[in-house]
């Protein structure tokens, strides 16, 4: 640490650089060498320059003396050079030249925090409601090439001071899924903490597969899921679980498990040990149930409607229900407590899919549309949909100790060595389908630290209470109809806007036909204009319509408001 | 911006601070004042009062009238409170007072750069051969909390400067996987570009779902895909690919794939579409590939010893053979060519599972070992391991074009709008079997970019030079005895190390016994005194041996010196 007590450099692009160019300057001339001296180490001076200019700042008294010897060692550079940090600094610096590279040190920290620079600009631009959402361009336009921006690969390197460019323009045209009125998504917002947390976990680089190579991450992980187990409900949070990369594999789990409870044999016989299986789902779901069908058992065998068609035994056995705890499109909730009673009746492995739902539990004031969760067999919760945690982070939960390693474990000796020398009962590896499995426990834990469940609560209940104002606010206001009736559950609010000139058609095929090209043509002059993002898509026998979901803490009634009169704007004169 | 400007802060902990209190800096009044008043815009002062600073600054022309001000405009303030950021402003701030809270641009920055500054002490350590690879704890030793760092969740947020010191003794208590003595993983190192690329992702936090919400990565995993398809060598780089979070993941696509193409009912109808399918995979494969037969067909299924044995059809079809190249104990590499002549005899899938061994397609001395890899319907290719990009970034690349969609494809209408306004063959997510899919493109992309194919080549190059002089030096020395004949194909070195006490012995049980136990302690000692790390592990009928791998670029000869010392020391008494 001693050798870089000298190091300072400058959070925003050039301050220096314009306050140097200023009048003022030029007549402050002592102040501004003072300066120079110590930028010249942040800028890229080499590391040694640096020292030298601190341990004469350290040691000289005379401030006159010590201006004008900064000023000699650096006067065989140039002066703006110094200044423009990523055209000088980086345009001769190559990957090869940082670290492990010697005397790869000073340009590796000069690089990183560069980047730091980028991303800090990046973020501070998200929060600001005068910067766009997104600066949309075509795909061929991209792919053209923009002015200094190839996608192309080549054999070659290219500089750092490319790189630099490179990453600026990455964002540049990127889509910022942080700002407050970003609502394209059910994961949006950007948490400080768990960016913090990420590029923590990046540093780390790890593998959650042994506790031998992540011993923080794996007891983290192995502490948060029992604090969720506790909070699904289950008695003493007992039970087992997993990070896993997303909901539809957190549901692809609860199919195998479920599966391996029922027919333990098909771990090593296969399918043929077991009889032909029957999946039920909401016609509301999210795809990732009926997409597991197919990967495991088959589509077809994914009864829908479970409640007008009833338990279904035709020859096949019903093995598994998911009751959906927030489904995808309007946030409906399925009645946990009726679906227990028929999965104890027919003995059959009761999943609770609260990939975007399950959030609410955090709610007191919310967490009774999951009423009947603890007798789910298992739980798919995604702390990076409604709790604002960067995106990947989803658990699957499981009641019962021991099917979920049952299910999985290989024993692979590669992998998993009962005879090291510290308790091995902590290694995840055999309870997961994969090998290298992401560190995505990190940021969660570290955004639980640092808000405490009252602080997802505190999220949760703001971005419900938003979705209310909305709902509120267009209900039975002109030129708006809602989708479903009745309050929603969740924050997604679905709603037509119908511009002026359908309002006063008549109901028929001409007005449908109409209307379902309303959404996509606001949304395409949204993102044209870049200000803001909503989803739309029809459903079922529906025309396009939005659906609005909040998710994002740093929206605010303003926004809402924003959305609405923007929606208005762009589709007055369709 | 231009807000901004005047933000200048300190890198590394407390130079300010440390300046300050140094003699020197007390007869040096007009200086130091000076810098008190810009780093007080740095260290956490209201954002107002460096505005006002600032524009003070830039306003006045006499120094002596502006230090005089901005000492002033700081007298209310502690001068002490302003150097020490950790303790003084960190204590009183939480999570909430973060963007987006209102005034929460300025300890939104400062928290960042002072984690950034965690980050970067860490990774300059990373690579320092005087630090410790690990700081050995044993579980119950964590979970009962060491000084200051307690795992346990609670109702309450916990200030900014505990959640600095967790992400402090994160660090500590881990395992630094880019330290160049850690051998223990495939996948080793800490590249700096790929560490940058990941800080970016996590900036961006965004999903590969569709264009509309990552225009930029859709396209560069586009073109990236479509380079390593043309170092597979498919005409054209024609085909199609996606990259999923590891290589079980990839194996799982591709027998999902291959399934689909021979028998497209199972989609819909599920296996009962499908006879009973065979899946070959060498004895020595990854579990992967063994651990999908579970899940998509089953492990008996999986007949192992593809070359004693031949093709069985016992009443089963034969599917699909998984070619193994580069296995994850000995590196070994499937005959290719011959076993795309028996796929292309009997009508079956040909995978090459490359999770480990596809990183020698970019050297042109050694791809020869996947001689015949452009034979393949499909490949399994991890830039995690062998390419040393960070974890997760594996491929699932395909030959023909058109089958990854069609087996995976729900149409779900909430998610792929068919009349949006670009072009929306470029959303990826009716490929993936992922609704939510983490961003692993950007940081292979900004590596490839940054190192040029020549790069990666001449990492390949260096590692496997280094495992060659590894195999040199021990193969014949005494005390060593390699596990395979012949040289490694890969970088996985197996040995045995045998002590001088049992070197004698005569062959046999009582031998064998002891020699199975001599890696374990060794390891066990290694890693109590944190030095390097390796793994061993049993395989098949032989006893506990070494398997020394290098993916790490940070690894030198002299690493590898120091390992066998280090087994030597270590185990000299056993």
């Amino acid at each position: 640490m001693s050798g870089d007590a000298c190091l300072i450099f400058s959070a925003s692009s050039h301050p220096i650089s314009s306050f140097a160019q200023s009048e003022m300057a030029k007549s402050w001339n002592v102040q501004l060498k003072c300066y120079d001296a110590w930028c010249g180490v942040a800028h890229g001076c080499s590391r040694k320059l640096g020292m030298k200019i601190c341990g004469f700042l350290q040691k000289n008294n005379n401030l006159e003396e010590k201006i004008r010897s900064s000023k000699d060692l650096l006067d065989n550079s140039d002066r703006d050079s110094r200044f423009r940090r990523t055209e000088t600094d980086f345009s001769n610096l190559f990957a090869r030249d940082l670290l492990p590279a010697k005397n790869g040190e000073e340009p590796t920290m000069q690089f990183l925090l560069e980047v730091v620079d980028i991303l800090t600009n990046y973020v501070r631009k998200t929060f600001d409601r005068s910067t766009k959402v997104l600066d949309f361009h075509h795909p061929h336009q991209l792919l053209e090439g923009m002015e200094g921006f190839n996608l192309e690969l080549s054999d070659q390197p290219e500089s750092l001071e490319q790189i630099l460019v490179d990453c600026r323009d990455t964002l540049k045209y990127g889509v910022r899924t942080g700002h407050p009125r970003f609502f394209n998504q059910l994961s949006t917002g950007l948490d400080i903490i768990g960016l913090s947390g990420e590029w923590l976990t990046s540093t780390a680089n790890t593998n959650m597969f042994t506790y031998e190579i992540a011993p923080v991450f794996v007891l983290m992980e192995q502490l948060t899921l029992k604090k969720m187990r506790e909070i699904i409900g289950w008695p003493d949070g007992e039970g087992d679980g997993i990070f896993s990369p997303g909901g539809a594999i957190s549901n692809m789990y609860s199919v195998m498990i479920a599966r391996y409870k029922f027919f333990p044999e098909v771990k090593t016989k296969g399918m043929t040990a077991a009889p032909r299986l029957v999946l039920f789902t909401s016609e509301h779901q999210n795809r990732s149930p009926k997409q597991n069908a197919t990967i495991s058992i088959h589509s077809n065998n994914t009864r829908l409607h479970i409640h007008s068609h009833g338990v279904c035994l035709q020859g096949c056995v019903p093995m598994f229900v998911n009751a959906t705890a927030g489904s995808t499109v309007y946030g409906a909730f399925d009645p946990i407590h009726e679906l227990a009673d028929i999965c104890e009746k027919y003995n059959m492995w009761l999943h609770v899919d609260g990939a975007w739902g399950g959030g609410l539990l955090m709610s007191r004031k919310h967490r009774h549309k999951l009423c009947g969760v603890e007798r789910a067999n298992s739980v798919t919760w995604n702390p990076h949909k409604m709790m604002g945690v960067p995106l990947q982070c989803s658990a699957i939960l499981v009641r019962e100790r021991g099917v979920l390693s049952g299910c999985n474990s290989m024993c692979a000796g590669y992998l998993f060595q009962p005879d090291k020398q510290y308790d091995v009962s902590y290694d995840t590896g055999d309870k997961a389908i994969q090998c290298g499995r992401h560190v995505d426990i990190f940021k969660f834990w570290l955004m639980w630290k640092a808000k405490g469940t009252i602080g997802f609560e505190q999220h949760i209940d703001k971005c419900l209470d938003l979705s209310h104002y909305l709902y509120t606010k267009i209900k039975g206001r002109e030129g708006y109809q809602m989708v479903f009736d009745g309050e929603p559950q969740h924050t997604n609010v679905c709603f037509w806007y119908l511009p002026p000139g359908i309002r006063d058609m008549p109901d028929g095929q001409e007005k449908r036909e109409k209307l379902h090209k309303v959404a996509p043509k606001i949304k395409a002059l949204m993102m044209e204009s870049g200000t803001t993002m909503v989803g739309y898509q029809p459903q079922g026998d529906k025309v396009n319509f939005f659906r609005m979901v909040i998710s994002n803490p740093a929206a605010t009634r303003s926004d809402i408001d924003f959305l609405t009169d923007e929606i208005e704007r762009l589709g007055q004169d369709l």
